[in-house]
């Protein structure tokens, strides 16, 4: 299983729209992807260790799929839609991360 | 529903022996905490995004609890033992996040 993890970097200027994300955004998302799509989850960010510091994200979003190409296949043609609702529920620049799951 | 994840940074001296973690160091964990801990997974950092790119994270470990206080309970009195065991694969400073999960 492959996991598409998006994390959005906490710092003290970060806004992120959480209601947003989970309920307008993520549902975009899994509209355009359709059945292809095998599962996604939303970490909202509250702390990091040691206990008191800052959580280095303030939120992550993962998207779940059989294999690389599935996601590949499914999200090119929609990437520019996905990307382009990014304003509309923060003013970070989110980072990527392509992972297979082991455990 | 509160996730504890561990993040091993990606970079060019970067060693992390994946069997140890998976089938030596987790469940390590697993059984110091015991019950309290709801679930774990184990993300392989394959890529990042632009295709091509490296992934931002070697590794991942996720840990699942009911509350950050069942947490905290259970991993205080074990902290020192299963720090200890990260020499025993890898040579990186994992970053951790504590989120809730929201979605």
């Amino acid at each position: 299983m492959i996991k598409i993890s998006v994390f959005y970097p906490n710092n003290e200027c970060a806004k992120f729209d959480m209601a947003y994300y989970c309920q307008t955004h993520m549902p975009l998302v899994q509209r355009l992807l359709g059945p292809v799509m095998k599962g996604m989850s939303v970490d909202q960010g509250i702390g990091g260790l040691p206990p008191g510091s800052p959580a280095p994200y303030i939120a992550a979003g993962h998207l779940l799929f059989d294999t690389l190409e599935a996601f590949q296949t499914a999200f090119g043609p929609h990437a520019q839609a996905i990307m382009a609702d990014i304003p509309n529920y923060t003013n970070l620049q989110p980072i990527i991360q392509i992972s297979e799951i082991k455990l």
